[in-house]
């Protein structure tokens, strides 16, 4: 095994995936809807399979679909970029991810973290061979501590990689927040790559991107994709969007950990960004529901929860519960409980930050959410 | 643009396909089917996006696509291997090929390649910093050197990658030649990379998979994929092969590129794979049609051709028209011939060696291979 990768286990989510499957939990954990994407978004790629769109798409994304992506954008941030030039599409965000990584960061170049972070982050950097750096969100509202960023940043900062809306927190960024992070990444020449795969989730205020910060889109690689928005995890289609001289590095590297994605389901995609507003309305609905019933339930159980503005993720604290760590607990709350949640130690440098919080998803129809909060009632 | 990066371009066959649309020259070129997959593929497709299979897979693969895998790798070899431990399914052999880079080789190692070799090696290789040696295939028969390999191996030497049936050379490996590549690699404790897509497409002799040499399987990861054999290049789905030591560092990388790639095409692919022999009779034979009809066309028109035992290309000398070399022969042949091949240069380190040849695919219908030669029989 490569040095860089040797110290990374099978993810968090699928080893608690496969936990919940061998002792029957209801799975709060690993964030998959179990309820599925719209039917005009899957008939549009049925069509495409039928139609003869097997061969190769073109490697940046098929020309429809990075039309969508431009005009989606243009809606969610006013930003007007260049399909052709200014946006490839990848394996999901996690290969957006990947790509601007290796394609932009050198051996030896420092990139920063905000802790807690999703796993990929840190095992992608390594493959990079960057130097990682964490600056972390602390509860109870999880805000940018700027000072500490100021003080982290330094020479060989290249970039700074975001995520809002925040998994796993549910923190949302604020334009103050991003304005601050956009000051000190333009003053120090410091590159962002952000991660906005929850931006329709965001239920108690505006998600704004950090490409609208002034002077920020020249520095910016914004990623996203189609399964959180749409219900189609599954689908694995993401894509970044930066200017033509950061796009160039992401492009390269995409070209050649993937050459180019599923070409049908690109074309699903391209019908699912051209949904009305209306679908987004209801998403939005449907998830506040959710989380009222999760979040509600959590309390009655005797969790102290955070409060979540976005994301499909509700943190809590487990220590009312008298367990060891964050893992004991989820082990005991798999096996004993029948319910499964996400350690947060994982998504820390310092893995000690995170024992005291468990992660629990809404993404997941009314009466399983109802299911596992009986569950907890019962037994915890 | 990270270093490691710089020296690429986009690849040659997005190149040279969009110089033939232009130019709205016959695309034999770039290697996709101008003809569709087979229906039943396609179905099994559709019938899992309408069952709702568009979440999430398994990250290392959908069950029953492993399964059918190590199926049809024991019919192809004679060789057991586990689904869950030694299969890892990938975004097509690209992805596979850069997982199993990144994850097995640490940067200074030194990895062996033999020249013609498909781009992404190079591409790859150069992300993870590796260090690349390659030893020349030679026209007219591109017979394995095994003396040159002989002297190039070293103790810094970390594996070697294979490519049989060959792209570009349409070369297979005999028994012989992987024997003696398995014995120097099990004397010298080096690895085996080899990448096996087009092993339903060999004509003339039967494909043998250096896995099954004794003592190899061991110490190699063996790739495949759907695209070649079913027609479906745009589905990218591939697979990695390897004993669970290896698999291991494939999966970590695979896992933090990609995560999981497309649910449904992959309940797809394991119908493919579970293919009645008649499927491959055909496909085999209608090949071979297409490669008389294009091997015979062009040495009417008046090029050296090369013998082709496997894959969907043959190799041809261009000296007898007069030109520079192979880059100034191939856009020649598009602008003012209206047929599109790919130069070779660009699939060695010294461009030199490559420059009298060039590539043209039959991965197309027969009228479409008849209207090329035509085109250049009455221009060129
Ligand atoms: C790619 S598996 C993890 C899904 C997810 O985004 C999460 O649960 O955080
Ligand atoms: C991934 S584009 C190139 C297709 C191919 O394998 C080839 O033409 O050699």
């Amino acid at each position: 095994v490569a040095k860089q990768l040797e110290q990374f286990k099978a993810t968090i989510f699928t080893q608690m995936s496969m936990l919940a499957i061998t002792h029957g939990a209801i799975n709060l954990g690993q964030g998959f809807p179990n309820f599925d994407g719209p039917e005009f978004v899957k008939e549009a790629a049925i069509q495409a399979i039928r139609d003869g769109n097997n061969q190769y798409a073109r490697g940046f994304g098929v020309p429809d679909l990075n039309i969508a992506i431009a005009e989606r954008f243009k809606k969610d941030t006013g930003l007007i970029v260049d399909p052709d030039n200014e946006i490839t599409v990848t394996s999901g965000c996690t290969e957006a991810i990947a790509a601007t990584v290796l394609g932009l960061i050198n051996p030896g170049e420092e990139v920063i973290l905000f802790a807690p972070f999703y796993d990929s982050y840190g095992a992608t950097l390594s493959m990079a061979g960057a130097n990682i750096k964490s600056i972390t969100l602390r509860p109870p509202d999880f805000a940018v501590p700027i000072d500490d960023l100021k003080s982290t940043i330094s020479k060989n900062t290249r970039a700074i990689l975001i995520n809002t809306p925040h998994n796993p927190t549910g923190k949302m960024f604020t334009r103050e927040e991003l304005d601050s992070v956009a000051s000190l990444c333009i003053e120090n020449d410091v590159l962002v790559f952000t991660d906005e795969v929850y931006h329709k989730l965001a239920f108690d205020m505006e998600h704004i991107s950090i490409a609208t910060s002034p002077g920020m889109f020249e520095r910016t690689v914004t990623m996203n994709s189609l399964g959180k928005s749409f219900s189609l995890t599954g689908w694995k289609v993401g894509w970044a969007i930066a200017p033509p001289h950061l796009m160039w590095g992401v492009r390269q590297a995409h070209t050649y950990i993937a050459f180019s994605i599923s070409h049908p389901l690109q074309c699903g995609a391209a019908a699912a960004l051209r949904a009305p507003d209306s679908y987004y309305v209801e998403l939005k609905r449907d998830y506040i529901a959710k989380r009222a019933i999760l979040v509600e339930g959590l309390k009655a159980v005797g969790f102290k929860v955070f409060p979540t503005n976005g994301t499909f993720f509700v943190l809590a604290d487990h220590t009312p519960f008298g367990h060891e760590n964050d893992v004991a607990f989820c082990e005991y709350l798999i096996k004993e409980i029948g319910v499964a949640a996400i350690p947060l130690s994982v998504f820390y440098l310092n893995p000690e930050e995170g024992k005291n919080l468990v992660r629990f998803t809404f993404c997941k129809d009314e009466e399983t959410i109802k299911a596992a909060v009986e569950r907890m009632k019962e037994k915890l």
